[in-house]
């Protein structure tokens, strides 16, 4: 069995180029691509507008109110992770302020998720490190209480596990487990074409139910087309 | 008796006038001019800044995590509508992306307001698309429930009808009844003119309790003033 | 005892060299160097991007959907102050608009910060008048029930006293006692000082676990490193 | 145009052998029976175990902290009638106690639904006196505003007209238009007859997917069965 | 100054007559006679069904997660005090269980009310000692943090200071202020004795628009008696 | 990889006398004896007074507003089973009602524990069947989309993995990883002895502070004594 509390060194990673089509993508289709999984609990906001970022996910299982293994998942990320913040106990205090987002930046970290709060959130905005958490509230933390650095984690009402793809955007935060992201980002791109095609159709005013095809269906269930109310 | 599932294809409308006066006038003064009825629930939220719109109201009524019922509004809406999308249990699913939002602009749409979710936001704020939504949620929705298009519904707490008048703002969604919206109009013209003249007086430094008139009132209702705080 | 309803018309104020120092160092590093006292429900949000704020406490305590003590107080604010308005129960309702707001500046108030909600949030804005509120929300109030002004409040389950140190930017809004500021001021500087050493050492790499020394606790708390995960 | 603060004093009910049908149903069962609408927010509850009414409706559009219209109600109130009390504006205030309750009863009525809050619930229960709230509430209200009585609400997100049918037990609350109560009425017996052999099959272990025939539907789904999950 | 963690051994208490009385009068009434102040927030709810307490505050200000504070708080406990939880920053971890509970008891604490939660529900309920929180949490915690003991703090939106009366039932929990109990106590009995009276009339039929004189008011705020409903 | 949807008919289950020993101990204690892991969110709450159940998890992951996928699961469960039900996106519609459960039951599932909604609430109450849920909804159910049973699901926060011991009372719901049942049910049997010890302790009377020995920490801590409080 794992030892109560762990922090793993070495985690396999997914790969670069994978973050980047996801990145491209972005959440909402990402999230489609892989049959609607995944998607993190829709209170998680970004405290900037239309940032995305896609990396692999060094995850953090922390007491509430503490951020002493934040500090300590620092020394294991790499450039282009983002750090996954998950609580033992719903808190929303803000367990991460502009002092741990400059050394989660000097070691290459492009983001951070979270269920717990954020602070400092003008300086983070300047800083340009974007950032998604439940709340936004000044309250510190302590460093005092034991947890976890990359295991498997549970945030915002999906598992995550360490090296994992995370994608976040305006749009909020998707998960994809690191063995299915080839397999995902092959999808999206069709899915992607496919909507690009579509997008052309409807902008010239195709209608979606022929488009779709769903005048049949609109029929078989049953929906009536009238030209004015007999009920007004 | 109305079929279960319809779409009613002609609406009467809002003219585009009245609907010009009451996107000039904002939904705080529209609201107050037609006695402070019509608000929709505050949790009914703008995804962009500052953007305002009125319009005849298309309403769609659909089951929660379809969006078949607003593929088969788009047919009906015309240049200048606001679609109106309610829902008949609760969900925050992104029901509408910007797929549907290229086809809803495509046929005239000036705005979106709904009780459900909302996705593809970057894009539809760089479409200038404005939607008032409950939530912001990558989740997409299926085609597959009927429902109805034009038919009487209750959006987030308030009757909406179609062919009412929609306006929306940063200050939420506010319904005029078609048949009330010239009334209105006039009242709510009054109403800013005389605002105008109050805020000059305000701004010059007179006191609200005396331009209201509000002294005698607050001796009335007991209000002492004192100098400095007996119980302190 | 004091009056039921009542306006207090002088209060001590906070000295404006002190207000300066804490806007300069914001609501975090405040709430941090007062012991992390003080802070205001997370709820309360600012309407505009990135604002800052430090004044005296003018307070008022009002009936929900009730905007008279809020006129009445306009007449004892000074240049420098911030308008508190709490409620005698809970509402949502707008109860400033940019009227009260014209009104409230031309005799110096710097921002409000209340429990209820506020409308003409365009407006405001436009005005670059920094507000922060529970809700947003276009319905208006009456003028009919007292109140009072410059009493002890609790607003956003603090407790405020008139003429106390408000602190408002992006991250919340927090209480400093009047007679506790200097104090505060003296120990936020302190405190920012070393923030500012520590922010360079993060920047170049040092680890904060280094940093702070916290490598006998992690060992000390049972935090077990590993190079991978057994488990997996 | 109706005046715009009326009491209506006759209104059309809902007959009584059709609402004791609906009772003894209960609030799923007619939810369902006529289409899945008409079912108030669910965060209705009542204040009681497990009791069921259903009455007609006698509406009341409230001033929030407000009783005064609810006292104006009583005497437009019949035997048989469930009092629905909608607001302008959202508030948890304990609009009604035990001594409306007592006035309330001695004209008859046998519930009350409101959106707003509940007081003296201790005194309400000893009573036996049914009622579903927002919330419960000491907080008192005034008797200051104008409203209407017997005027279509929307309550709860739901369109409630005067003399309809509202159905309350321990699942929540739902609206039967009065017109097609009677129609509701026959499709409700006929689901619990139906509802009754199938209870009797599953009792006796017949498996859903058989009594439904949903196993073709899950094959042709996708979802296949396997003995052990091979993923573990 | 107070220290900064402070426990206060000896406190000022509510006379056991005056809490005899409150208690008797039930929260509603209470809030009522001291002019509808001092209501804690309504998410603040009973454990169990129509249980009714007030004792003196014995007040805890306690990290959250942590119930050091509440152990401390024991020895200072005397019979007839209701023990008030407060915290510096939200948490809805069940703070005290059956053993905690079991030690306030045998000090004489006849009552808990906390913002935080509450857990072992099911052995509370079978001792008969009731508790008024906002959760009811498994999640245990540490005793760690310091804080203090009998001082004033804000408990769910309300000051508190040791000593005062504290009266709950199932409406919610309501403060008076020590000093201002005996005048209260006047109030609330008055304003039963006249709620007897009224209650009697009201059973008997009468109108409360015909016993408190609603008319005339009705008539000025423009309130309109129809005998059907012209718009219908 | 498994197929997109998959039920899986045979799992490992934990044994019966292991489930009994932990419904013997309740959720607190089991939450506190595996290190305060596995608490389900805390708005996940019985429908009944008191109860406690301990069973296998059968899990099923449904898309929301359809509980196809539930009736699929019957066929599976054993004797002793608890049902789980985590969907794919957030709702309250009521999944469960007394048909389903009369079937569960016919299976020998002992207990319901679900994300979504629970209807026919009265009648399950009737026939002691436990249920643990997010709201009472009569809002039912269609037929229609493909899920998955016994997969790993995350519901209301927690991963559950099929065959998982999951725990629930009046305190909420707690999962125990399969594997780890027997180590935690000695550490939860070892800590109840010790709670029995200290129970007899504290009723006598003596203090936490002194059975814990907490004198010397709250010291260190900085806590002070006074006899009576200087600032007042």
């Amino acid at each position: 069995m794992r030892p109560r509390h762990v922090v793993v060194r070495d985690i396999r990673r997914t790969t670069a180029d994978l973050l980047d089509a996801l990145a491209a993508s972005g959440v909402a289709a990402t999230h489609e691509a892989q049959g609607r999984a995944g998607l993190l609990a829709t209170d998680i906001r970004p405290i900037q507008t239309d940032a995305v970022v896609a990396g692999s996910a060094v995850t953090v299982l922390s007491h509430p109110g503490d951020n002493l293994m934040v500090h300590a998942a620092v020394e294991v990320c790499r450039p282009g992770d983002v750090l996954v913040v998950a609580l033992t106990a719903p808190s929303t205090d803000g367990m991460i302020g502009d002092l741990l987002a400059t050394s989660l930046r000097a070691h290459g970290v492009v983001g951070i998720v979270t269920e717990a709060g954020i602070r400092d959130t003008t300086t983070l905005r300047a800083m340009d490190f974007p950032v998604w958490a439940r709340a936004v509230s000044a309250q510190g933390t302590v460093k005092a209480t034991p947890g976890s650095v990359n295991v498997p984690v549970v945030c915002a009402g999906q598992l995550i596990e360490p090296g994992d793809a995370v994608v976040a955007d305006a749009d909020g935060v998707v998960r994809v487990p690191r063995l299915a992201v080839a397999e995902v980002v092959d999808a999206v791109r069709e899915r992607l074409a496919s909507e690009e095609r579509k997008r052309a159709q409807l902008a010239a005013g195709t209608l979606g139910v022929d488009m779709y095809g769903l005048r049949p269906l609109l029929a078989d269930l049953g929906v009536v087309y009238v030209d004015v109310d007999a009920d007004r």
